[in-house]
């Protein structure tokens, strides 16, 4: 990249740390921030910090927190036994919003890579552990995204929960509301079959 | 987008003013800045506020500037009379980094667009007519890039020249080093046959 001056530089690589940002990108958005939107740009820099002080993660289920209570982790969701693991924040807010499950959930904050030396120390599964431990976890419901990685932490999710005589189950895999058999890739088609349930 | 907590927002959605990211990937950006590399979201802060502190614009060129001199805008590029259009520092910088010109720049931060209310006046318009008037320019070299806008704004700009009597040139448009004419487009080779040179 050509030499720009020594602040824009830092801007540029500081941008180019954000996931999906390349030097081009990172390059653009430096510019607009500086050109066109200084005061997102001074927004942004505020919010960011207001966002590394005040939003911590909660002990206990991994989301992300801005109180002293966790929303997630009150003794009326507790009660139900249920324990919901998720990969990310937004999987667990979409689940939230259908309003059809009301237990606890536990957030792992990505899935088991070793090629991107993510392994259970990173996911928080000894805390994970300490709560299957802890007796109060009757079903642990897997809800990751199907993919490769996905499928070989839920066999590890899986193994934790039967080891300790806990009730393991996975969310299905089907054919989405409103799909099409003809423009649904084979693996899903496969995966509906063999979930298939008597009517 | 299902409810996250308020500084969480205010962060997704100060993201989402960078040109380029829209809300699934402010949300990642956030997720990854909270959950895996603060010290990045710390570092992001910390530079943006030095670059709005410490980048200002060079009143003469436009380019951004840290210093109080501009480094483009010297009595030695001045002394020779050219002044050079271009889009964005970016294309300065691709210009210069050649070594083919020694010449003062003046950068658009854009062109003509109509749709986005960018007019004479976002592209700082009437600095370029001072210069062009205050007799110090020999000739207008218009090196914007190829567009609809583009071809828009160089026209303008070229009866900006005209007007006062001040020569206008324009890079050449043609098939690029290295390219190869069976996979370069129609527009591209109509232009390279059009700007024919006596060999």
């Amino acid at each position: 990249m050509p030499a720009y001056s020594p602040r824009l530089t830092r801007l540029i690589e500081a941008l180019r740390r954000l996931p999906g940002v390349g030097p081009k990108s990172a390059q653009r958005m430096a510019f607009h921030l500086l050109d066109r939107d200084r005061s997102g740009a001074t927004q942004l820099a505020r919010v960011l910090g207001e966002a590394l002080d005040g939003i911590g993660r909660c002990p206990r289920c991994r989301m992300f927190q801005e109180d002293d209570a966790c929303g997630y982790c009150t003794p009326a969701r507790e009660a139900g036994g249920l324990l919901c693991v998720v990969e990310s924040p937004a999987d667990l807010l979409a689940i939230d919003a259908t309003a059809g499950y009301r237990g606890r959930y536990f957030v792992l904050m990505g899935k088991l890579s070793p090629i991107d030396r993510i392994g259970p120390a990173e996911l928080g599964l000894d805390v994970l552990t300490r709560e299957l431990d802890s007796g109060a976890v009757q079903e642990l419901i897997i809800a990751l995204n199907p993919s490769v990685e996905g499928e070989a932490t839920a066999y590890y999710l899986a193994e934790l929960a039967r080891v300790r005589g806990i009730a393991v189950s996975r969310i299905a895999q089907g054919v989405p509301m409103g799909g099409e058999l003809e423009s649904i890739d084979g693996g899903t088609i496969s995966q509906a079959l063999m979930g298939r349930r008597p009517a």
